[in-house]
């Protein structure tokens, strides 16, 4: 069965065109930059490599150009837009009404939409991958995997918020956590790799956004992003964890809007905030050449993952491994090193030879005596969205 | 000299008469109520108590009540108001123009109304306080002792948000901490008790505000309140820690003003918010009983400090101590034990019989195989106020 994996963000449309059940990957890419002159295309099927600079101005001519190369006689994988049997959409927020994998009918694309005021960067240009995939793929299976899901199985301790019962109970207030198939794909390949005595792991999604979560027995227990992917650790553009009245003040004193201020907090702060960059490679490079904005954001950031690494291990009271995932986590070195430095009390200790090597294989990284250990695990969201689309229709 | 130590609140007038330097208490006494019909007036000198229900209408009438009671001939302990040479107020928020202790003049004062913003349910008062007490004590000193003070040795990776530099740089916009006098007092009087090679101590104090402190040879390192008194732990009223997420889908959802959800998160939240009640001897009472909303507050509040407990161990690389403190801190036996159930992997492990043992004094509560000691050390700001205005003007 093929199934069509589609990741569509606010500006890229990500895909995979995956064999099931065999887990067969048939071609990968990626559509950057949509809406610019200058939007990027590549596609990958074995070891050929097709690269496109052409302007694509939204997200159905970029999906559409996806259709086309699926299609194409060299690069492409199918005859026919009707050999794929299903597309698998990450959603990224599913509130409460999503507590798994659903097929797309109109209900779960209105409630997908009552989700954006919770995710205004992710659902929106999720349910438009959704919109352009039902009329290229017509006699596809539509499927939405929801980024929230595998948190659901946390108590209540960890996902009420201290406000009247009621916001609970009638308007669903909580938190609900994000980066669900990630934490669930990578938790999983660590307890195979591990051994199932291994009871306690903290999963860490360090990308564009990142958030970590406590595992005990296979099952989240808790979990850094809440109601939105806006709080816990600090992110690409997002503040992560601060303190509420900053929002008040911020309000008051520049005489902002509450909009103004949701935006600045999620598009303008985070590391590029703190230093005019996004991207952590640019980042990392400027601090070790010495821009001392670059290691100051570097140091609250690796500061925010420890109190994490804290926090959730004592929640867990134990842990086994601590897993570092997603594109810093498992590319940027110095990350690792500084969230790591200093955790002896935990019982972490990380070897600095081993932290350096690069290679896409999970990988232990902790020095011999070290009591917890240290994975390196390359997240496979598309394989997890492939499998969960395959189970459900299979 | 004779130091009157003032603790003006927004419905409430605490004080003591201390002599210095011997530290001696000569009466203490509140007004409670301010504002109704039945406020409700209590003086103590030695062992006698006077109690008396009257309307007391404001923070004025309140304070010259005080000073009738010190001037009275049975339970009096001055011949004239001018027999006190300084009068130390507790003010709540210092900002960054404060880091120690000062003698209060109009710059002072319009330093703190400045910061009205930023502590609306303390500062306000606090000013009040200090503006009574020059018309009252006319020939004493006002001194006023800052909450945030102690928090001052914070590194920036504790102080700062991610958000860009130029709010931390021209605005100010931090964490600060607070009850930085009590956790000053106590973590004194514990490496006093525990001797200096205790250097990783953590003070949690419970009381209508709470909040935990990492101390390190003597200095905080971080704290769990920020800009204002309202994140970190669950309170009375407020919420402590909750996703920004939250703030802004409240005001759009139910098309509040910024302000009215800062009163919720301040006023209606927390402990009370959760069950109606915000005295913490109700609440437990009420779940001993079976009140469900009532264990759940009292779980949610545990948790919170749990997590903060490991994360600040963490950053501290090592626990020799952690206090108890305040109201809630030194005499609620359920609250401990909560917040120190399954703990044992940081080496925290609760004595349940001398938990419940009711006294004034420092005391361990941890079992004899416990890493970590658990203190219960009986805060006391005014005897620090005191001090600090001593040492200030002597």
């Amino acid at each position: 069965m093929k199934i069509l994996v589609l990741n569509a963000g606010s500006s890229s449309l990500k895909y995979q065109l995956i064999e099931m059940p065999a887990e067969t990957v048939k071609c990968v890419g990626i559509v950057e930059r949509i809406g610019m002159q200058d939007a990027i295309f590549t596609h990958e099927k074995d070891d050929k490599k097709h690269t496109e600079v052409l302007p694509i101005l939204n997200h159905e001519i970029g999906l559409k150009k996806v259709a086309e190369a699926l299609l194409n006689k060299e690069l492409g994988v199918i005859s026919s837009v009707d050999d794929i049997e299903a597309v698998g959409h990450r959603v990224v927020h599913g509130g409460n009404k999503f507590s798994k994998t659903v097929i797309v009918n109109q209900e779960v694309k209105d409630n997908i939409k009552e989700l954006f005021d919770l995710a205004p960067l992710h659902n929106p240009a999720n349910l438009t991958g959704i919109e352009i995939a039902e009329n290229i793929f017509t006699s596809a299976k539509q499927i939405a995997i929801f980024d929230t899901a595998f948190h659901q199985t946390m108590p209540r301790e960890a996902y009420q918020y201290a406000i009247a019962n009621s916001y609970l109970d009638e308007h669903k207030i909580r938190a609900y956590g994000f980066h669900g198939t990630s934490h669930k794909y990578v938790s999983e390949k660590a307890i195979e790799y591990l051994g199932k005595k291994s009871k306690n792991l903290l999963s860490i999604h360090l990308g564009n956004g990142c958030s970590i979560t406590a595992i005990k027995d296979g099952k989240c227990i808790d979990t850094s992003l809440g109601l939105g992917p806006a709080n816990g650790l600090i992110m690409g553009t997002r503040s992560g964890d601060i303190d509420h009245s900053v929002v008040f003040f911020l309000m008051k004193k520049f005489n902002k809007t509450a909009e103004e201020v949701n935006n600045l907090l999620q598009k303008q702060s985070g590391m590029k905030g703190l230093t005019g960059f996004s991207d952590l490679r640019e980042i990392s490079e400027k601090a070790a050449s010495g821009n001392e904005d670059c290691q100051n954001a570097l140091n609250l950031a690796a500061y925010r993952i420890k109190k994490y690494i804290g926090a959730y291990a004592t929640i867990l009271n134990g842990l086994d491994a601590i897993i570092f995932t997603a594109g810093i986590g498992e590319n940027s070195a110095i990350m690792r090193k500084l969230a790591c430095e200093n955790l002896d009390f935990l019982g972490i200790n990380l070897d600095e030879k081993k932290n350096k090597v690069r290679s896409k294989e999970i990988r232990e990284i902790q020095t011999e005596s070290s009591k917890v250990k240290v994975l390196i695990i390359p997240t496979n969201e598309e394989i997890e969205i492939a499998k969960q689309s395959y189970n459900l229709i299979k």
